[in-house]
């Protein structure tokens, strides 16, 4: 019953230190792990919708589950000006508690969690959609969450060969270079049309657009996953609307994906499936070879759950640092004693 | 533009030291006035309701609010069973970020700063709402808020008597032995009768009852202002429905009110008076000597966002923990390359 008083915090150096320490790679996986384990009980979640500030420069978000024995929320931020000053578009942190005494167990930076998240669970998802024996990936988009999304789907897919394209050729360059010595084939193509060609898995994960067109129709073949990131929030989405309509549409949370995903250009009532459902076996992903599947990907306050619980089973001394947090007066009732006991 | 990694964090130990420095009469003065400014500002903050989740055991909940310039929200507990294993029954921690960037700029316990953020609001309502000339208070109920309760009205409207009573005789002796050296007169009262005698205000601050009845219709005269804090939740009140009814009733914010204050005991549109309006004039607080007020105190979000822009005012070398919570890779674009070169 010490240390009560006590939260482990893990800084972002930290975090960098816990994933190079367990590998990137491993850390995908494992992650992916945690992430398909409470996909399995999605029932049992407590699932509000996300709480947003909206301002005219950004928004600030809650987002706040449980599973009945662990609470985690997390808070994140989304302001696209933010890089005229230095600064991240989205920042994120995030705590975990515990639902019966309501102490928090964990707080965690999850800019860098996040990312790796996303990644993680979009490499789960496609693990039960994209055409078997897939080796090819198609990356539209070569920014901050490329190289995780590249990396997740090595690990979790088995994809050896990289067709890159960014408007930004830089961005393809940066993404080229920290993917050097990962094992990957990469082929830095010239435009979008020429990254998709003999793909089986187009994973589209552009920033900062508005209604873009990513993908035209034409360019989705028979037979291939789409992993659609970027579009992830309302009045932001990457695929020309036929593409959907010629696809099998996979999301997360559909209340939270009509209003923010690809799917917010579709009907209210146009058919979806649910992951967790796939994954379950109440619903089937891939059917046959030549159907098109989509994961229209938008993040879910399930998938922070996950990804906080996974850090919490791997605190060990030294990787993380005691937060002085809760209050913890010798007498439990004498709080202002505690105070003056300070004084002395 | 250094440093954009940190967030300044107050933990419980340099919170007291906050409040040590400061003094803690000064600290509860000077924070009633912030909250009163923000009370001023009332109609401009985003009042969200709070975000609860509920379990057998207790209950987690997220209370967001913003002016418009920052965002704050604290995170907070309540589980009456804690105190079984030496817990609080009740611990928070609370979040300041810039709406501009949504960039945190401080992390704070919330545990100590919201037992003397309630004691502030208590007694700058008081202030508008008390009988002039007001030297007495009985405090029924003298657990871990109590010492913070008298210190603020002793500070802030002139209290200098105080008539204790608690259903634990040693409840009694812990607070009168904490409040000995601040100056009061302090009588120790064998019944809640025996302490509202002569009293020119009524603190009730008990705590873990359901619906009971720490003051009955016969004890409270004409004139008297009651401060009544330990009614806060759903199915917990502290005063006889007749009293609210002899009453003019003062409350923080009526929607949040109505449910878990003393006046869900009444018709839900029963008329009751926002404090904001006292104090910014639109409304009347005290009209005569006869008349008795009622504050119906169950704590808003904005008094917690008032608690922690005061803390943040008073951030300065040496008081705080600089947390590297926020990524800020060299290149805002490449989170990647910053957990390679941090592997280098």
């Amino acid at each position: 019953m010490k240390n009560l008083n006590i939260v482990p915090f893990v800084s972002v150096n930290q975090m960098m230190g816990i994933v190079l320490e367990i590998g990137v790679e491993r850390f995908l996986t494992e992650m992916a792990s945690y992430i398909e384990e409470d996909f399995k009980r999605w029932e049992l979640f407590d699932k509000t919708p996300r709480v947003a500030a909206h301002s005219s420069d950004g928004v600030i978000e809650l987002m706040p589950t449980s599973d009945g024995q662990s609470y985690g929320f997390k808070y994140v931020n989304g302001h696209p000006s933010n890089t005229k000053s230095g600064r991240q578009t989205v920042t994120a942190f995030g705590v975990l508690a515990d639902v019966a005494t309501g102490y928090p167990v964990l707080l965690s930076e999850m800019t860098i969690l996040t990312a790796l998240r996303t990644a993680a669970t979009s490499a789960m998802a496609a693990k039960h959609l994209a055409p078997e024996g897939a080796q090819t990936m198609a990356m539209i988009g070569n920014g901050a969450q490329s190289e995780f999304q590249a990396l997740a789907f090595k690990a979790i897919c088995g994809i050896k060969k990289l067709r890159l394209y960014d408007i930004a050729p830089e961005a393809t360059e940066k993404c080229a270079a920290n993917l050097a010595g990962f094992g990957f084939e990469i082929i830095k193509c010239t435009s979008a049309q020429a990254a998709v060609e003999g793909a089986d898995i187009i994973t589209t994960v552009t920033a900062d657009k508005q209604y873009a067109t990513i993908l035209t129709d034409n360019m989705v073949g028979a037979g291939v996953h789409i992993n659609a990131i970027g579009g992830d929030c309302p009045g932001k989405t990457e695929l020309h609307r036929d593409i959907l309509l010629r696809a099998d549409i996979f999301v997360e949370f559909p209340e939270q994906t009509r209003i923010e995903g690809e799917i917010q250009q579709l009907a209210p009532d146009h058919p979806v499936i649910e992951l967790w459902q796939v994954i379950t076996g109440k619903a089937k992903g891939r059917k046959h070879p030549r159907q098109i599947t989509l994961f229209d990907s938008v993040g879910f306050a399930i998938e922070d759950f996950s990804a906080l619980r996974y850090i919490r089973d791997h605190l060990k001394e030294g990787n993380h640092t005691k937060l002085d947090m809760l209050a913890d007066p010798d007498t439990p009732k004498d709080l202002f004693g505690m105070l003056l006991r300070a004084k002395a």
